[in-house]
């Protein structure tokens, strides 16, 4: 017997979960280590404990906990404004005409505008309880700058944010929002660092990347006392918190009795689709319960569809660890034609495993036919959504369609991280016809990867 | 015993309302009637149902039935976004050292970015029921037009939107948003009405009121075939849609066992005021409970703090019915510096004899100490508010602070009407120490009451 389903599902509090869940755990093939760039060992705690606070770096390299424990503090802080309403698209579903069903866990219910708060806080309080006066970071479409500034203003820690120039200059009120929350913010690259002024003088006229954006905070971290560097993607220890996505996700479907066919999710770094999908992932892994995954990202930065499995380094920079990861190359910088997030060369490596294990499959998606999807649910499900956001919509709407087609009744589910209030200039672009798309050529990505290190 | 209360209180769909409260049914004194403006005679359905939809005008007029049932297509759309969360501010009493509970009813979790869209489906669906075209309207802050675009585009209507000239050019993204969801808009004063031209030709340079874009709304609609006027505050309608807002407030206080001590909302038209505030005032007219009304306007357009209770016109143009009401007089012009909405010259007439009779109370604030209380609030309860509910937060931090002196464990509730997103033009100025107070001398509102309609 099924319960009649809600338009929106709100967990109670004491259904919220209190531990994060680490997919790595049910891995059999284990993502690979992270090395160090110099000698090509795998990092050690004590070696990423200069880059990232003590337990982040142990949480980096943990591949056998499944559960770890939510901090209470950071249980206090999720209960502002989690949980993150499961909503069935009722009216997408009729405006499509498809027997589907489709759902939506929503996480742009916030001020930051998307679910970057789920790691930010984590990461900020690991950072306050080991004694830091500060943290520094690089933000591409502003989300997570903007959570990482919440974070540290409810905590009075000091933020930096580097964020990249086009991102800078599309969005001066994303600016405003971080320095309301007390941040300072630098377009990226700056001429307040080595790595900032040697891409300017290479590169005039760049309009950044977030590989670039992350050397420059790295620089700043490992060179001022008191402060570490935070990443809001890409990282194992992201995808962890981000779990929290899931788990709601799956307490709110246990609880009703959905069972999700579809489970889709957009991916630059990798961090939504990571976290929403992890537990359900574990299910699959354990032989419970059987999914399909779909990674959706745009064809402008197509790094798991069109890129290589190889070890790369995180940043262009080349100052982070090598990570093995689905890549286009460090140095690749996607047209500034292409609005939003989802700029990230690499992928994280927890994802590229998974992929290349051919548990997940992936997509891309040209960006006016994502705004297209992005306009299209914003008038019948009434939530203006981020642009990263419409990939995962555009493949949903796609996925629902095809239903429509077969007759057949899937259950479709996709993650909607944000909302798009601060992307209007790319709306603009759309509404008055001036959007267009951008997809690198082949020997444009040729290039760019024959600059992998070798070893 | 009463049960632990949890940070956020989302009500389930079957305790949500099913009809509108309307306060006038239980008001002793009725509020005055709209008048004729050319014979000063009470204005009947017939002749309101030139500007509004029939049934509209009817709900207008109505002061006898206390409960209006809410049509199924409108509680459908109300799902997609409603109920929204009464929250606990646990983090901001903490701030504070407080022994007074705070809670705030928060209306900002949707695309219009306030609690504006509950009124707007509610009068396209009017509108659509009754066969027309579209509607017309203005909008000032701009969340009402965002939020009339909203419910037009979810129901197939054409939408017309006259955007105050300050806000329009203050706030280029807003704009955006109601071209994503269809609509159009024009700064006002504009050249596409004769009020227009006429206001353009007499104050050349104006930064435009919200009276004065009624006025052109207001010509349109009624030249134009197939259309009707929408207005987003101010009328008798409006708050009994609104009253979806105290409606689900009280569900969820009783529920939970909550006394309100202390009720506060930001007053500009009244529309959020009046429909927080309706059912508490029930009770009080009836004699079942008592509670501490308090009205929060702007110093720089007080109103019930410095206006007259008279009967004005409800906008520059001078062709819409008089209503009685607290004015500042039609031609008021709040200061350019003013930030944000609450710029309108008059008050809801429900409101204005409420407050006549002593049933509420009013206070005015100054801009800067609202956006201190706004960034206060933003930092420790992480979400960032509109300018316009910042007047509430203000004088609930001062309640609050008062509680801190004399030990008294008030419980405090306010109207957090929406999201400042798209405000960081005023946020920039006060970050920037650039933001600055304008309180009208007693000469400039004693010159424009001189002005008031006499007969």
């Amino acid at each position: 017997m099924s319960k009649e389903i809600p338009y929106k599902i709100y967990l109670e509090e004491s259904e919220m979960p209190k531990q994060w869940y680490n997919v790595r755990a049910d891995m059999k093939n284990k993502p690979a280590p992270l090395l160090n760039p110099g000698t090509h060992e795998p990092m050690t705690v004590e070696e990423l404990s200069g880059v990232f606070c003590r337990e982040l770096a142990e949480q980096e390299l943990n591949d056998k906990d499944p559960y770890i424990d939510i901090p209470q503090e950071i249980l206090d802080f999720y209960k502002m404004y989690r949980p993150s309403p499961l909503v069935r698209a009722y009216c997408l579903e009729k405006a499509l005409g498809t027997p589907a069903k489709i759902y939506y866990k929503f996480e742009g219910n916030n001020t930051s505008g998307s679910h970057k708060l789920n790691s930010a806080i984590a990461q900020a309080y690991y950072a306050k309880k080991q004694g830091l006066k500060g943290v520094t970071t690089e933000t591409g479409a502003g989300q997570w700058g903007t959570a990482l500034s919440m974070a540290c203003a409810y905590l009075g820690l000091d933020c930096k944010v580097y964020m990249v120039k086009v991102s800078y200059e599309q969005k001066p009120f994303r600016r405003e929002v971080m320095r309301t929350y007390g941040a300072d913010v630098t377009p990226s690259p700056s001429n307040t660092t080595n790595i900032g002024r040697k891409i300017l003088e290479q590169f005039p006229g760049t309009t950044g990347s977030l590989g670039c954006a992350i050397s420059e905070a790295v620089e700043v971290a490992v060179s001022s006392e008191g402060y570490r560097y935070v990443l809001g993607s890409v990282l194992s220890q992201v995808l962890l918190h981000q779990s929290v996505i899931g788990l709601e996700t799956m307490a709110a479907c246990d609880k009703y009795d959905i069972k999700p066919d579809v489970i889709i999710g957009c991916a630059g770094g990798g961090s939504n689709l990571g976290g929403l999908i992890s537990p359900f992932m574990g299910r699959k892994l354990r032989g419970e319960a059987d999914y399909e995954f779909i990674a959706v990202e745009p064809a402008s930065c197509p790094s798991l569809t069109r890129g290589k499995y190889a070890y790369d380094f995180c940043d262009t920079g080349m100052v982070c660890p090598l990570a093995k990861m689905y890549t286009l190359g460090s140095g690749f910088i996607p047209s500034a034609n292409h609005a939003g997030g989802l700029r990230y060369h690499g992928m994280s490596s927890v994802v590229s495993q998974l992929y290349d294990d051919g548990l997940i499959t992936a997509r891309s998606v040209e960006q006016t036919s994502v705004f297209e999807a992005a306009e299209k649910f914003a008038r019948v499900e009434g939530i203006l959504p981020a642009p990263e956001s419409s990939h995962a919509i555009r493949v949903a709407i796609d996925e629902a369609l095809k239903c429509k087609e077969t007759g057949e009744e899937k259950t479709i589910l996709f993650g909607l991280t944000g909302t798009g209030y601060f992307d209007m200039v790319a709306y603009q672009k759309y509404n008055d016809h001036e959007m267009s798309d951008y997809i690198p050529s082949d020997e444009e990505i040729a290039a760019s990867l024959a600059k992998l290190p070798k070893f």
